[in-house]
C-alpha cells in the first residue's frame, strides 16, 4: 500500500479532530486550560539516515527532527520518550542524545530498548506545551497572505557532500537546529506554518493541500545556499526551516523571507512563477 | 551494549523524577491538576512478533501492550500514536487497529508512516489521564504487604502453540487485553502495581528491584494454565495481567490471587519456595 492510501485509512480510522495529527506534524490535545502538543517521528537506517552516519549525530537528528514539529506549533517542549535499536555505536548514540537533551534543556522522560538483526530504526515521541492559541497548524493560510520562510534552504544538501569537514553545511545536516523560539515568536503573527523537513516545494505543497488553497512563490525570492542549483535546494529536505504564511502587512518577529503569496482561490495548486508544481514532478524527499 | 547498561546510561541522562518512564512502564507528567501517563513500546518483526503473524494482530498487540501501561497505571486512555513500517498486509493492519481502536474506545491522535527493507517493526506511544493519584509505579511495595496477579498466567503460551486455532488461548496470544478497567479499581487499593509483559518472576523480580524489597512468591499459589508446565508458565510473557501488592487486609475490587508476601527487608531478592531466583536463572523474556 503506498504512504497516501495507508494514510487516508488511518484517517478514516481516526475521524476528526482527532486525526490532525495525521495530516499535520503533530496533535494537540487540550487539558486543563493547556494545550499539549504531541509528535512522534521514526528514523530508519538506509532511509533517513545514512547506513555510515554516526550514532551521535543520529541521535541529535531524531530528537531534533521531532523538537522541530514542536516549534513549529509555538510549542515550548516538555520531554522526549526514546525508542532506541540497540547495536554498533550505542555510547556514541548516548553522547549525542545527551548533547541536544542539554542544548534544548529537554527532559528525557522514558522509551524503550529493543534489539534487532538488520535494518536499525529510532523513534522519539515529543511532547509539547502551546505558549499560543490557537496553535498554528497547516489549515490556516488565508488568501491574500504572504508566504515565508526562516533561513536558507540547501544547506543540509550541500552539508550531505561535505560531511565531517565540520563546516557550516556539515552541521546544518548533521546537527540541525530546531527552531523553537522561533516558533514560540511566530506563534501570536502566523495564520498557517510548519516546518520544511522534506523540501520547500514539497512541504509547501502540502501547506496548500491542508489550507485549501492556492499559493504562488517567487523562485527567485527564495534565499538558497547555492543559487546555481536553486531547484535542488528547494527540493532537497533536511534543513527544519519553518514556513508560514502570513497577513502581508504583519510586523515579523524573526527574520525572514518573503516568498509568495496565497492567491484567489484557484484550484488549490502550487506554482512556481508561472509554472504549476505537483508532486508528480518530484517535489522534493518523499518517504 | 547490554540493555541494562543503555538504560542505566539512560537513566543518568534523565536525572530524577523524569527517569520515571525508564525504570516504570510509563511516565508521568503533572499537567493543570491532571496526571498524564505516557508510555512508548516497539513491536520488532522476529523478537516480539513472528515472521508469519497476521498484521491484522500485530496491530492489536501493538496498541493492547501500550494500553495495558496505561491500565498498570489506573489511567484512562487519552489517545495513541502509531509509527507504521508500510509493507506486506497493510490493509490487514489497518483493520486490526480498526479493531481494537474501537473495542477500547481509543482515537488515533497521529504517528508516521515510513517504508524499509528487512525487518519491520511499529511503535505506539499511548497517553492516558490518571483517574487516581499518586499515580501507582513499581516502586511502592511495603514490608508485610501481600503480592497479587490477577488471572491466569501461560495462556499466551499455550495459545501460541495452538495459534491460529480461535481457541480461548489462542486469542490470549493474538488478542491479549489490556486490563484497563480492572486497573482502574485497583489503583486506589495498591501500593506497587506493574503488567506482566515479559513473565511473572522477571517482572516480580524488576518490581523487588524498583521497590527496594524482598519478596518471596508461593509456587503453588500462582494460577497457571497448565500446572504440568507450571515453571513454563510463570516465566513466559505475553499474558498482560497485573501483578500488585497490597495491605494483606485490604479488600479487592478485582478477582486476584495472592502469591506470596514482602517480607522483611532482606538483600532486595526474589524468592520463590525457599529458592532465590535471580535473571541468570531465566526468569523471562529478556530483550
Amino acid at each position: 500500500m503506498n504512504e497516501g492510501t495507508f494514510v487516508a485509512a488511518l484517517r478514516a480510522l481516526a475521524g476528526d479532530p482527532a486525526a490532525r495529527g495525521l495530516e499535520d506534524d503533530a496533535a494537540v490535545l487540550e487539558f486543563g486550560g493547556e494545550s499539549l502538543v504531541l509528535t512522534h517521528d521514526t528514523l530508519v537506517q538506509g532511509v533517513h539516515v545514512r547506513e555510515d552516519e554516526d550514532p551521535a549525530d543520529i541521535a541529535w537528528k531524531l530528537v531534533a527532527v521531532n523538537l522541530s514539529d514542536l516549534a513549529a506549533k509555538g510549542a515550548e517542549p516538555v520531554g522526549v520518550l526514546v525508542s532506541h535499536m540497540l547495536g554498533e555505536g550505542d555510547e556514541r548514540f548516548l553522547t549525542g542524545l545527551g548533547e541536544i537533551l542539554t542544548a534544548y534543556d529537554v527532559p528525557l522522560l522514558g522509551g524503550d530498548t529493543v534489539r534487532i538483526d538488520g535494518a536499525r530504526s529510532w523513534g522519539c515521541t515529543a511532547i509539547g506545551l502551546a505558549t499560543h492559541t490557537p496553535v498554528p497548524d497547516r489549515r490556516g493560510a488565508q488568501v491574500g497572505d504572504a508566504v515565508y520562510v526562516t533561513g536558507v534552504l540547501g544547506r543540509a544538501m550541500l552539508g550531505l557532500e561535505d560531511r565531517g569537514s565540520g563546516s557550516a553545511n556539515d552541521l546544518a545536516y548533521r546537527r540541525p537546529r530546531p527552531l523553537l523560539a522561533e516558533g514560540r515568536m511566530l506563534a501570536p503573527v502566523v495564520t498557517a506554518m510548519m516546518d520544511v523537513s522534506d523540501g520547500l516545494l514539497l512541504d509547501c505543497w502540502r501547506l496548500v493541500k491542508a489550507s485549501r488553497c492556492t499559493i504562488e512563490l517567487e523562485r527567485d525570492s527564495i534565499p538558497v545556499a547555492d543559487p546555481a542549483r536553486a531547484d535542488d535546494c528547494i527540493r532537497w529536505g533536511d534543513d527544519y526551516q519553518l514556513l508560514f504564511t502570513a497577513p502581508v502587512d504583519a510586523p515579523l518577529p524573526v527574520p525572514s523571507a518573503c516568498i509568495g503569496r496565497v492567491a484567489e482561490d484557484g484550484g488549490h495548486e502550487l506554482w512556481i512563477d508561472n509554472e504549476i508544481v505537483t508532486p508528480e514532478d518530484g517535489l522534493g524527499y518523499q518517504h
